[in-house]
């Protein structure tokens, strides 16, 4: 269910590319349980003078191969569910996808049932 | 009044776009109850390796055609019109625009009225 | 802490560009409160059939200049805010950046402290 946008700067193969999207798909099937076809990303790339990012004070050093990720997803997670996945997912891009936890960020908005149709007209959480 | 924002593979002629644009306006209206002038469309178009686009487990194919639409608009829509959006619009589609109902996803996303400056600096819709 | 998108025809200089960043940036500061280093700025530039744009019926006229604003945030803004910012936002972007109050649209989504994660794997805004 969620929908996934990757936002970031143009530069990288379609490998590296590819390594980013299954790993942030292996930790939201993990961490929020939902079924592994449950995917639904987008990417946009960027040039470097189309993306500000800094880090409120944070002192998260960001380089330009920084990675935002905007997740769309019904409510009902917990707290503490989004963090482990925010824990586990920059440890996955890490290791898997050569991206610094440094360099990733995370976004969720939260919205209902109804507000998903995955194809066909239907609203497949209402059925 | 709603924002609407549409991604999908490049390759699709100017028409096409113009075709797919204008079918999910004429729903919107017809179905939502908008003003013909509350649209604001806004599309991007992505390689093939920036989209993964699954089915959930709902058994729909996708293909190089596939379209979704993030539509983000004041609350205060029902369910049953929700519903007859999505049914109405993948019809309108494959009728006008050449995608299929198995291509079309919709996501919505709601806020309220101080949400939304349409120009000019004003809260147009807390006036 | 807003995460911004903004949307605009392709053709404007990265001066140009720059000016309407800093521009809205300093306003979100001003009118939100948050810190000077809150900035989380994403542009994506579009062909003019990628974009529609009317106006409701408010008799606003758009020219090829127009911005399309799209701010994330933590919720707790009272409505006089968002419309002071509204007010801010056009003057600083007409005055600084050469975009007239006719050609700015903005639209705010909220969100809440869970649903952050700046970076390292943290969630900053539950510390």
């Amino acid at each position: 269910m969620p929908l996934v946008r990757i936002d970031l700067q143009r530069g990288r193969s379609k490998a590296d590319l590819k390594a980013i999207l299954d790993a942030e798909h292996k930790i939201l099937v993990q961490d929020f349980g939902v079924p592994v076809r449950d995917r639904y990303q987008i990417v946009t790339q960027h040039d470097p003078e189309e993306m500000v990012i800094e880090d409120t004070g944070f002192g998260i050093e960001r380089t330009d191969k920084f990675v935002m990720i905007q997740v769309t997803m019904r409510g009902g997670r917990t707290e503490s569910q989004k963090q482990t996945f925010y824990r586990d997912l920059v440890k996955e891009l890490q290791t898997n996808a050569g991206v610094e936890p440094n360099d990733v960020m995370v976004v969720i908005s939260e919205n209902g049932s109804p507000d998903w149709s995955f194809g066909n007209g239907d609203a497949q959480f209402l059925k």
